[in-house]
């Protein structure tokens, strides 16, 4: 796919958790090894990145998506498991069980509880999560990791995921259970009937946010839950108007490959708010910016070819190429797709 | 040394951490083989324990002489270090300092973070150090460890122990550090200039503290540190009244052997306050019931025998016994020395 992009100075990343960090990873190795057409290795990225699955657990303040893009792009992630630290040990654990402590369903490794020591030690003293973000990311995304990033959270305020499911246990047969109750507890095995994300109403994104989207050259919606993670921070007054504002081009990457997702739990969170479980549907509903969406551009896979026309009549430009991220090479493949996509030759 | 002592239903022991760990464990050790005069399996046995050395860490509550005394009694304890978890790994650590966080000389054990992460949470919602050091007992001191044992610390209240050292570099000379400080990271290589213990006169006995010592049949003072650990101890307000008007008898179990301390750094403390660094020095600085001070009795090493004329002069009824806790059997055979002590045939 040829490209006229023009120089890549800024791209914003709105992300989640696996799914985007290894994106924005194949991204900066694209950048550095010249494969991302306009970009190099001073292209500055933004990773504007998913709070609403964090939590407190066990005194801890815990949030998944921004340890596990940090983690990602510091080499320090687990890469078999997708999330937290390789080379991990499980001591506080065996511990907390042993004390019987609930709950025993979320278990927090030993390298990954330094962390949030630091993370809630830091809050606790008054720092927003920016600064501690900030802080905690000067270890891990230093030049010598080759790459010119930074990680913002989306907002310093709490916003939080809660999903509805059935219970025929309570008056009213429903139960709301955190985010990280029904991924993790509950792997996503029974319907989620609804999501209310707490908080979000009264939430004003973080520093730098409105900014980095607006004072961009490319925005990018990697293959993140559109629900959990991309639809938070959509969600967060504000961001969705800036990103239909921006002057760049926005392009986003379909989660959805063949009828599901290839990590996590979007076809779960699709179906839960009536959106079809397709790289289509995925795509009609973030929408066109010319009608009220805040999609320029779409990638799906090429065993979605045949959807094209379906996103192409919603007024959404698309194209059909591999979305495996096996490895860097066919990541920075698929972010070199994204950045042509927004300006085709 | 045979003993005229009666049924020994209940003994009420002021502990700080290793030593009076060890002296606890082997008196457990000689009420269930019945070699401790009086005593039985059936003996309650109450450990008042130190908490002027607690602090605040890494954001969390750490208490070193209750893990300490609990561990050991409970078969968790690393009998090598004296102090922390068995089989402890030390993830955590290694990542904080990592982070470049301090302090860098205080290394918490993944294990042992465990206890810290229930405890500072217990705290934070509201729970009394007495509470959680009762609810964290639960897995520790069962009746599977054979014992009959509970754990109180001396007072629910902040208190905690400073230390005044040399310091040329500031205006007035002196700088002041927290005990843990003084302990671990200077290891005690610089003379105290004085110890500050702050909020000790504010204090109040934790729950049952006052009680354990007037409803015993005994009160023991192990070989701990005089100054920072039983010192402290006495220094809540009522305790050192309750001490001197309990009907049961007192002993005390010298932590000075031979010159020098056995383990941790009452040489150095004992200086600070001006007392002499011998059996007969420490004996005398807590003083006889008979004329002001706590003990009925005090038992010294066999090395210090000569000493002995001294403490019967200040009106302490003393003998001199090995006091090597080298193994359960020798630990059991001091405790039943004190126990002769406090009721001489």
């Amino acid at each position: 796919m040829p490209s006229s992009a023009p120089e890549l100075r800024r791209v914003t990343v709105l992300s989640g958790g696996v799914g985007g960090a290894r994106f924005v990873q194949g991204l900066l190795y694209g950048l550095r090894s010249g494969v991302v057409p306009g970009g190099s290795a001073d292209t500055e990225v933004t990773v504007v990145t998913n709070t609403a699955d964090d939590w407190w657990v066990h005194g801890l303040k815990v949030c998944p998506d921004l340890d596990t893009v940090m983690y990602t792009l510091g080499d320090g992630i687990d890469v078999e498991r997708g999330w937290g630290r390789r080379e991990e040990t499980w001591s506080a654990r065996t511990e907390l069980e042993a004390y019987g402590v609930e709950p025993t369903w979320f278990g927090l490794g030993d390298r990954d509880i330094a962390t949030h020591l630091v993370r809630t030690q830091m809050l606790e003293a008054g720092f927003t999560l920016s600064q501690v973000t900030e802080a905690l990311c000067r270890r891990w995304l230093t030049p010598a990791h080759g790459t010119r990033v930074r990680l913002l959270p989306m907002s310093d305020d709490r916003v939080e995921t809660h999903v509805a499911i059935a219970d025929p246990d309570t008056p009213s047969g429903r139960r709301v259970v955190h985010f990280q109750e029904y991924w993790v507890r509950l792997r996503a095995s029974v319907p989620a009937e609804a999501v209310v994300v707490v908080g979000q109403d009264a939430a004003t994104p973080a520093p730098g946010v409105l900014e980095a989207i607006a004072e961009t050259d490319l925005v990018v919606l990697p293959p993140s839950n559109p629900v959990v993670s991309v639809g938070t921070i959509l969600g967060v007054p504000g961001v969705r108007d800036a990103v239909r504002a921006t002057r760049a081009p926005v392009v986003g990457v379909s989660p959805i490959v063949g009828g599901s997702h290839v990590h996590g739990m979007a076809a779960q969170m699709l179906t839960s708010i009536g959106v079809e479980v397709s790289a289509a549907g995925v795509g009609r509903h973030y929408g066109a910016r010319s009608s009220g969406g805040v999609l320029d551009g779409w990638l799906v896979d090429e065993r979605d070819a045949a959807q094209l026309p379906r996103l192409e009549e919603a007024g959404v430009r698309a194209r059909a190429v591999p979305l495996m991220m096996s490895d860097h090479d066919a990541t920075a493949a698929m972010a070199a797709a994204a950045v042509s996509l927004a300006w085709p030759a």
